[in-house]
Formats: C-alpha cells, structure tokens, sequence
C-alpha cells in the first residue's frame, strides 16, 4: 500500500467542485472519467482558456489574464513567426532523421554554438525534457561504468522510470533508487561544495561507482536559488574527480530565462559534460534534446543503438529555430535581464512590508520568493496557496514551488515587459493586503 | 568495453560516402560533426527529401519516391486536413493539461471508444510511444508490486532506461534487465502459450513477481507475425494467474494499420489491461498514450505524481483529432484491408515464382517477406538489403527488419491504393530479376 496522496502545490480540490458553474462543473466530471485521477487542475477556482497571445491568456468571456506562469510559450503565446514556421513546414515535409535533411544539421550547428562544453560537442534530439534527461543518464552510465547519481533534495528532472526514481519532488509514493544520493538544496547556509563531496564519498563507501551530478541550474523545485552566481563552479572538478559526469539540467534555466546568459550553467561559470534542454525549446511544439562532449558520447552513439521517431522531425526544428529567430529579433535575453531586475526589485520592495513575505529570490524572468506566517516566522504554504488563488482572482497567474509548497513561483513568458510587471506588482500589494486582514 | 557496434539494417556505411555528390557529402559530413555518431541514414545511397504529399515524397530534383515504408504520416504525408488543424489550434492556444479544455477531453473520449478493454478505462497523455510504454511499466510494476516483465526475442519497445533493458533487439551493448525473459517470437512451430507459461513459472522460481507480458501486437522487430489471428488470446489469463498484466503496445499495430481492426489487440480477441499507442497518431506531430483499465491506474494515478509538460498539448491533440477525422472520412481501414490483402497477394504471387523470396506474412498494410540465400535457403541480410536498395533506386521506400535483418518490411501511409501495389509490385520483381542474377 502506498502514503496518504501528498498534496499537488496549487491543486484544485475536486471536493469543492460544488462551488463551480454547473457547466464547469460538467466538463470536470467528464475529465475525471476520461482522464482519470492522475490529472489534475491548477487554483481552487480552476481556470479554462481559449486564447493565448503575446504574454496574456482568454478565458471564454473574453476575459485577459496576465501570465507570469508559463515559460513553455517562452516568445510568447501564438507567436506569428512560429505558427508560420510550423505550418509551412508541416504543409511541405514532416518526416524522420534516417533521410538527409539540411533543417535538423542547421539547427544542431546554431543551438551547438550557444554552449560552452569543455571539448567539441554534439547535439542529439528528443521530444521531452524527460526523454533528454534519460537519455544523459543512459550516456552517462554508459561512458562511466557506474550507476550513482547525485540530486539535490527535492529535485524534479522528469517522469520516466529512471527520472522519477532520482526526482524526490515526486514525494514518498515514489521511492528514490538505491544508487541515489541527495544533498540539500543550495539554500544559505548549506556549504553545497562540501555536501557534494560528502555524496561522493558515501557512494564510494557504499561501492557505487559515479555516473553523474545532475542538477537544474536555478533549482526550480527546491525553491529557486540562483545566487550566488557562481557557487556551482567547483562542484564538476569534484564530480570528474570521482569518474562522474557534470550534466546540467536547463529544462528550467535555459534558453534566456535567466537573462544574463543563454544558460544558466554558462552564469556559474562552469563547463558541463551534458546538457540537457527542453520546455521552452519550440514555444510549445514538443522538442527537446541535449549536447554532450564527443568524447563522452561516442562509445554510446557507435554501439548502444538510439533513434527516437519524432524526435529532430522538420516541424518541431522549424519551431526551435524560429525560437531563436524571435529571442534575437526581439532582444528577449536584454528584456528577461532588465524587466527581471524591475519586477525582483518591485517584489523585494512590497516585501520589505509585508509580514507575510520574506526572502525574494531570481535571475532574469525566475522569481521564487518566500512566504512565511506572519505569527511564527515559519514557511507557509497556506499562505501562499492564499496569494496564488488571490491572484489568479485578480487575473494575474503565478502558482508555488519548494518542498514545503511556501515559494511563490513567478515564471512569465519571456516578452513581459515592465508595464506588466507593474500590473503584477499592483495585484499582489492587493492580495497581500487581504490576505494579511483575514489569514494572520 | 562494448561489443563491436551492431550493424544497422539498412544502415548508411559513412565509409562508402565517396560515391556520392560532393553537395550529399559535405552535408553529411556537417551532420556527423554536428549530430555525432548516434544519428544513421538509409540506404547505401543516402535520400533526402524536400516535400511529401499523400504516399509519395520528392526530392530536391522533383522526382517522386513511393513511400511504402513510413506508418507515421499515416493519412499521407503533408495531409491538409491534418495542417490546418495544427496551424489553426497553434495561432489560437497551445498549452498544458492544468487549465480546464474541452478538446482534450472530447478526444479521449473519441479515442476510449475505440478500445476494447475489460473494464472501464481512462486515456494518459504523452509525447512519444517510449514514454507511453515507459509509463505503462511505471504503472504495472505500482499495481501489481511486482518487477518482472516477459517480450519476445527481439523485441522493441523503446529507448528510455527502462525500456532499453527490456529490448533485446537493441542488440548486445545494451543488457537486459535482470527481472527480464524472453520468449521466442510466435514462428511457426513455437508454441507461444507454453512459452509465455514457461516464463511466469521461471520468474516465479527465482522469486520474482510478475508485472506484466509486453507485445506488439503484430511482432514487427521480431519479423512481423500478425497470424493466425486469435494465437494470442490464451495469454491474459496465464499473466492475470501469477499477478500480472497484459500490456498491448499498440505503436506498430494501431490506428487501423491492421486494416480489419482499430487495434492490432482485438484481432486476436482478447481484452488487455494497459494499451500504449504512439507513431501514427498525430501524423507526425509528436503525442502518444495510453489507456488503462481505471482500477489498474487508480492508485498510481492518485499517489505517484504524473505530469507531462507537453503531453496532451491542444496543438498535438488537435493533430490527433484530425487523424481520427481523416481514417473515418477517407475509409482508410477499409482500404488497408482491401489494398492490404491485394499487396499481399501480390507479393506471395512474385515469392512463388522466386527462390529469393519465401514466407510473406502480413495484416492490413503491414508486410513482412522473408528473404533467403537462393543457394542455402537460409535467412538472407544480404539480399535483403541488396533488394531494399534496388527498390530505392527504383524510388519505391521500403525497410529490412527481423532478428536477422532478412525480412522486407513493407507499412506504407494507409491511403496506399491498388495502383500503388501494383507500382510496387513492378519494381520488386524487376530488382529481382537483378538480385538474382548476380548475388546468387
């Protein structure tokens, strides 16, 4: 038998189903029975869209949403210049990478030219940033002779068997490996430079050879921990060390978000083994993949035979490219960077205060920030499932992360300009204020 | 150290890449540094392609090559109805399972309807086939406690971690898990049921509990054996009898592929617990599934955190719509029955008069053709691969598969017509006249 089920951050209850419009109501009772109880919705007050543009949703009155949420649609929601890549390429040829086509090499070479890997290296293409991960950890096992892997202590890096058992954030129904190793999150105070050494010994004590290190370069589901830039440098020297591998999950970090830095390794400083990439990639359109250095993969790439069927296919390249069209035509890098600096600065003021928030976190467009109970000083997630819901009822989408679910997690799509930081600011001192008047 | 790599069938032999034009071969020399040793190319004569339109693709020259190989443009290459539904749902919205949408569930219901299973179901949405049998095994190992899973000799089931070992036609590099057996393919003389039964017993004998027997209903990496139809149906109950499920994996059969049946499973009239389906569904655009019996998933569902970023995306789903939309209009099951059964006629009337060619077996649009050394009799990679290549010239696309790379593979986009055949048909026997007369 398994746990009680945790509780999903920002879940919707189906209990309180009652309080919804009965035709809500409805399509609700229709996906449960379509989709089952692995499904589930985001707010108390579920939201449906119809329409997505720019960084705003619609729901069917017409009615705008601010997202500040989703860094999928990272160029912003129905972008013209992917759609029209998309349907020109699906209208023409849509087909595997076992025929010649010149789309896929471009884009290896232009996404290969992003990256600062320690020797050459190659690019190969999956759908999912779960398929790009496995894929690392099977390269990495391949290339290491060993099996251990190193995570920090609520980590998430995918849904496939071998990610979720080294993915604690799954919770206690899904068990972590035997060959795992967790360190806690990079928070202050946690010397993480000696924490991961400590793994590596351990490992070894037990054993267990090293396979790899494999971390999100912002931490996403710790909580968000960024700063400061810099204190991952040490930690590949420690894992080569060991006879492991330094992969960088960017599933998260990647592609601009972080402002500064087209990768949130490349912030740190440090030159990984692999990286793996994926959400943001095609706007949407499923593509994913990884680079690894040559020499790391070349005895995977010659004998373990790997072809995955749409992955590198001429529609989902024509998203991915026209993404990196669209973070260059429009200066999106220099806007994650500056109109992230803006709305960290707005957040920290109103949480300077607030009672209710304390540390404010981020790089570029990736806030988490801490809130707290204004009586005990102690994480509240309660607190913060408050404010979420309070802002999705002002139209303003945020949701919240961290192992205790107390982190507000602000993620917008990269286009987000200062004028809807300030609409986002405005909503929150808003929420804070009622939230603070009846939840003290 | 690896085994020497295993050679691909129909592989590209990079050596041999001086016969081509210097334009292929700096393309392909940008490619393998770029993409590294991992990606393959077809055929001695590497093909590329610039368009495709129902079953025919073109190259850069406008010539047209039948395609009688690719199952994944299963309504014809660059379909428009497929096209506009994507390009439409793209320009309008396009994001994630969380927020409450009508289309996803309208199709899971259209998809639930298609299936066969012994108890109410519900659908889970992925991105590609490998995730949606790496989920199922998630599933069933949750279910059932247990950890042993039975396929066929040379199966292929995908290329996560958890699946490569359990895919022996991966080939020698890439180990079988220990909690795994094989069967013998269902040849003729193999008693399929007594070997299945022989491997719950031997699972059992060294105290491991079964989670589940895993099939593609029409056998293909093992040679593609669909008959006789119904061979399959005793193997639920000896799985349900020591704990087990009955995972179909529906990526090669499903989709009306078999021409008399939606699913490959109920030809063989029997009810499987879990059902996986990938390739053919979005006509190229990356979703896949499952569906599960409700009280098989229900707590895993429940207690084991399942999300997939892209999966059930409006954009994919709207692909996988339209492909339901098109089967039904153009009557595509229909025809893969009708011009299924004309092909095979075809193909078994050319084997009769060829010592080259000897068992032709198929379902639908899905063929499999033995081919055999003239002199011995005995299973022929080379002139196999000597006839593929001889059909490419022609510019007619088919593939090699089996344990011994000697079996044609012949699964053409489902609006393959009579006239097709017969294009085909000229061909083959025109390549065998030449094949015979000098490899003989």
């Amino acid at each position: 038998m398994t746990e009680p089920a945790p509780v999903m951050v920002n879940g919707f209850d189906g209990s309180r189903a009652g309080d919804l419009p009965p035709a809500t109501q409805e399509l609700i009772r229709r996906r449960d029975r379509a989709l089952g109880p692995a499904y589930r919705l985001f707010y108390d007050r579920p939201v449906s869209f119809v329409r997505g543009s720019g960084v705003h949703l619609y729901d069917a009155e017409g009615n705008a949403y601010l997202d500040a949420y989703n860094n999928v649609p990272c160029v912003g929601h129905s972008h013209p210049h992917v759609t029209e890549a998309v349907a020109r390429q699906l209208a023409t040829l849509n087909t595997h990478t076992r025929y010649l086509t010149d789309g896929l090499v471009s884009y290896a070479e232009r996404l290969l030219a992003t990256h600062d890997l320690a020797s050459p290296a190659n690019a190969m293409f999956t759908c999912t940033g779960s398929e790009a991960n496995d894929l690392a950890l099977r390269i990495a096992r391949h290339h290491t002779g060993g099996t251990g892997v190193i995570v920090t202590a609520n980590a998430y890096h995918g849904v496939t068997a071998a990610l979720a058992e080294l993915s604690p954030s799954l919770g206690p129904n899904v068990p972590l490996g035997p060959h795992v190793r967790v360190v806690p999150a990079p928070t202050p105070g946690v010397n993480f430079t000696a924490a991961v050494a400590w793994a590596v010994s351990d490992l070894e004590r037990h054993g267990v050879r090293l396979a790899g290190f494999l971390a999100d370069s912002v931490f996403s589901s710790d909580g968000v921990f960024p700063d400061p830039a810099g204190f991952l440098a040490p930690i590949p020297e420690i894992v080569h060390a060991a006879g492991g591998l330094y992969i960088a999950d960017e599933v998260q970090a990647g592609f601009a978000r972080t402002g500064s830095h087209m990768w949130g390794y490349q912030r740190h400083g440090l030159a990984p083994d692999i990286v793996t990439m994926g959400k943001p990639m095609g706007n949407g359109l499923p593509v994913a993949g990884l680079v690894a250095r040559q020499d790391v993969l070349d005895d995977f790439g010659r004998n373990a035979r790997y072809f995955n069927t749409f992955g590198g296919n001429p529609v989902s390249v024509a998203a991915a490219a026209a993404v990196l069209d669209v973070l260059d035509a429009d200066a999106l890098p220099a806007n994650a960077a500056a109109t992230g600096a803006y709305l960290k600065d707005g957040v920290a003021g109103i949480a300077a205060g607030s009672a209710v928030l304390a540390d404010v976190r981020g790089a570029g467009l990736y806030l988490g920030v801490d809130v707290v109970s204004p009586s005990t000083g102690e994480p509240s997630a309660e607190q913060a499932s408050a404010i979420v819901n309070g802002m999705r009822e002002r139209r303003v989408l945020i949701s919240a992360t961290g192992p205790r679910g107390h982190v507000l997690k602000i993620r917008p799509p990269l286009p987000f300009r200062p004028e809807h930081a300030d609409q986002l600011l405005a909503a929150l001192s808003d929420v804070l204020a009622d939230v603070s008047s009846f939840r003290s």
